[in-house]
């Protein structure tokens, strides 16, 4: 390591004390590739301040030394935005030491976070105030809030209580000059100026580094229930919610549909899931509809507007969970998409979101397409029907997986399929996971020109000299 | 009349048509002066262009002659924006042309509209669909989307479904520079980089104008009940919404809140209005719950939790609404508010939004500080309780508004009262209204310095010109 880097050590660790500096080397590790193992970065030094003060410290001791900067939340990002690239004079910053729940006011219905509290504990500082933090997804466990709020994560509650940009009331960021934007305000309508705490939801750390935010709660669900649907395809999963809202209204909570072949995927590789229904369709339909009352009987209803689906033609089979237990069985294979995936091959996955009405097209192109192009690829999907958000993943065969350019040949190939499907039917190439490495050259393919215009001068703006998460969004250079 | 100006106003007619281009004269008063006769501006031309790409000719047609963009809704506002000021070159563009519905599609419940499209057409529109489009305020006969997308416009449902900025998932933008921002996407999520419509939303069309959008609908309301009570206080109001919200849930639909003056201001005024209650309490609420069901009861969960509330000595009366009649003539008092206050005196109103817990104690000090300032003040209240914005109004008798210098310092005096308790209890000075000319002044007394030169920022980098709708949000010369 060089004596500059020697140095920047020392300047990082005379501001937030030296047991939370991590120098290169084995402690480093978890923190320069991302969860799923694709990216290697390296890092000159990886920081946990305490503070926002100190946050904004570290921010400007890297500017006047141009040191990048990559903030990293809880490391469970799906497109690599998190982490860092392989030049050496990056630093990551990790809000790990910053989880105090400030503030929770069930009069208000907010709550108030700093940014490395962990989205499971946001979800439990509400439940023990008897009220409700919607954003729910599988690595609430361990992704932290702030990123959360980068990445303006979806889940499986945007049906009812939208993104996490609809739960953000308030934020506070540190900017790549080290001025702090304050605007950590619990106010349910705000008029005053441009709303500038928008842009740093979903920007992936590349315009500041959110360090507190203010919280929308909510009544929390008290009566539920739930069903499993056996369905031919994708057209009649949409007119069964069309019935939905005619029935059950806005209780609709969750409408989750996986293809056969993707809970084939989990049943044969997840030993600890058993799949609790026979595969006799080609696609399933979770429903979940919830009432903030107690008490709600909401089987009968559910059941009543189903059957009157299956009588119609819509479904083959319902099953209605008569418990808990059962509910929570049908939500495990759902939850065991990812894990599945991985275990099945090598994962080439999208994150496409067309208008609903353009659903039933769009899945039908894409695996025909998919199929012809690449015949021994196995097309799995899963997805929230009700946000026009289905993922279509390609299960690829390790064993031919075996040549990196070979293999990144194929996965642009199947990217371009995917895409351009997404386009032809006037949809966006990542609904809920974001741009990050991944994505960031199929953003530029499908985008328009002077879309990436205006967001690179909004880059340059709030980030002149590129130090914030370079090479992310953009690709390298953009700043 | 300059020549150039008698060229520019051939030049835009060649883009527009003659019979839509309007020169001085009487045939332009209506546009150039706000609705309530307090803002007189000039105007070298108004201009109705009947497309987005003749909206872009006209941009580009001023841009090139440093003419100043106007855009102009229903000119219905509450801050001046859509007003030119009296420089002489000022172009003012209506979309009256462009007020088409494009799509309504109930399978996605999104509508995709021209901003020209009047407010109450965007609604009827919904409902012909049997869906509901909820954003409803006092203007919604002569208001347009594209205004009410402008100013981020609230209005009375906002506590169930958000202000119209919840309410938007696509825009298409005209930027200052002619070019289009096509982002009129029928997405329900899009993590595609910047949120870049965001900016739009709310920004008074300093930064482009909106030509068209893509709007939520939404499961209309099928059943509903309305209850008036008689309080007070506010702190009592807070108490019984927090009940409300543990028996009806999210079935809480506007929760509207009137001081007694308020009231008495409208009975003393406005004839066509019969108060259908007695007045005995300082504090009047108007709560309505709604369910997306037919047939549900509701009118009996009200009366169980509002009379809970009465014996607990929370309200003085509870008047549950028989019939539509009844509910029908206690929102009439509410809607009465504006025309009350106009016919009562010369109007210092307020807008400010406050934590929801911080209410009883802002106005209680609010009302405190302007009557011991001004003795002969008739201070009158209203607002959304559930949203944390009380509207409080000075009423000052006309008589004492002759000399124009000492009302101009008499509503300074008031407004800093009010912005500074504002600030005080961690609030916002504007909730719904915005800031165009009326609030300029006060956005920079009372915003942090930082923010202020974030949004000037955003401004030069959009209109580097100056000539986007000039002296909105920040005053002559901002950009």
């Amino acid at each position: 390591m060089s004596d500059s880097f020697q140095d920047a050590l020392a300047g990082l660790a005379a501001i937030v004390g030296d047991k939370h500096v991590i120098a290169p080397g084995s402690d480093q590790e978890s923190y320069v590739v991302d969860w799923r193992g694709r990216y290697q970065g390296r890092a000159a030094a990886v920081v946990k301040p305490g503070s926002t003060a100190e946050v904004a410290a570290v921010v400007k001791f890297c500017g006047a030394r141009q040191l990048a900067i990559v903030p990293q939340g809880g490391n469970t990002g799906m497109c690599g935005a998190a982490t860092p690239d392989d030049r050496p004079g990056n630093v990551v910053i990790r809000l790990d030491r910053m989880r105090a729940v400030r503030d929770v006011s069930p009069l208000a219905d907010t709550i108030t976070v700093e940014a490395g509290c962990i989205l499971a504990d946001v979800q439990n500082a509400a439940r023990a105030a008897d009220r409700y933090f919607p954003l729910s997804l599988g690595a609430e466990g361990s992704c932290q809030i702030g990123g959360n709020i980068s990445t303006n994560a979806g889940g499986t509650a945007v049906l009812r209580y939208g993104p996490t940009r609809d739960l953000v009331l308030g934020l506070e960021v540190v900017l790549a000059d080290g001025r702090v934007f304050n605007g950590l305000r619990a106010l349910r309508k705000d008029n005053t100026g441009y709303a500038l705490k928008q842009l740093f939801i979903g920007a992936e750390g590349t315009l500041g580094i959110v360090t507190a935010a203010v919280l929308k709660l909510f009544a929390p669900p008290r009566s539920s229930a739930l069903a499993l649907l056996k369905l031919q395809g994708v057209e009649q999963a949409l007119e069964i919610m069309q019935r939905l809202r005619g029935t059950v209204g806005d209780r609709l909570g969750s409408l989750e549909i996986m293809s056969r072949s993707q809970i084939e995927a989990i049943a044969e590789t997840v030993p600890h899931v058993t799949i609790p229904f026979e595969l006799t369709t080609p696609w399933y339909l979770i429903v979940e509809v919830t009432d903030t009352l107690a008490g709600v009987d909401l089987d009968e209803a559910l059941a009543t507007v189903l059957g009157e689906a299956m009588e119609a033609g819509l479904a083959e089979d319902v099953i209605l969970a008569s418990n808990l237990a059962q509910a929570k069985a049908i939500w495990a294979v759902r939850h065991s998409v990812s894990e599945g995936n991985k275990r099945s091959g090598y994962v080439v996955s999208h994150d496409s979101v067309v208008p609903l009405e353009r659903q039933a097209v769009f899945v039908t192109n894409v695996e025909a397409r998919i199929k012809a192009a690449v015949p021994h690829a196995n097309v799995v999907m899963h997805g929230h029907i009700g946000d026009g958000n289905i993922h279509v993943i390609a299960l690829i065969d390790r064993a031919r997986c075996q040549d990196p350019a070979a293999t990144a040949a194929l996965v642009t190939e199947i990217n371009e399929i995917v895409d351009d499907e997404t386009a032809a039917q006037g949809g966006a190439i990542s609904a809920e996971h974001g741009i990050g490495i991944t994505n960031r050259g199929r953003l530029a393919r499908v985008t328009d020109p002077n879309d990436i215009e205006l967001m690179r001068d909004i880059k340059r703006l709030f980030d002149p000299n590129g130090l914030m998460n370079p090479g992310k969004i953009f690709g390298a250079g953009a700043a």
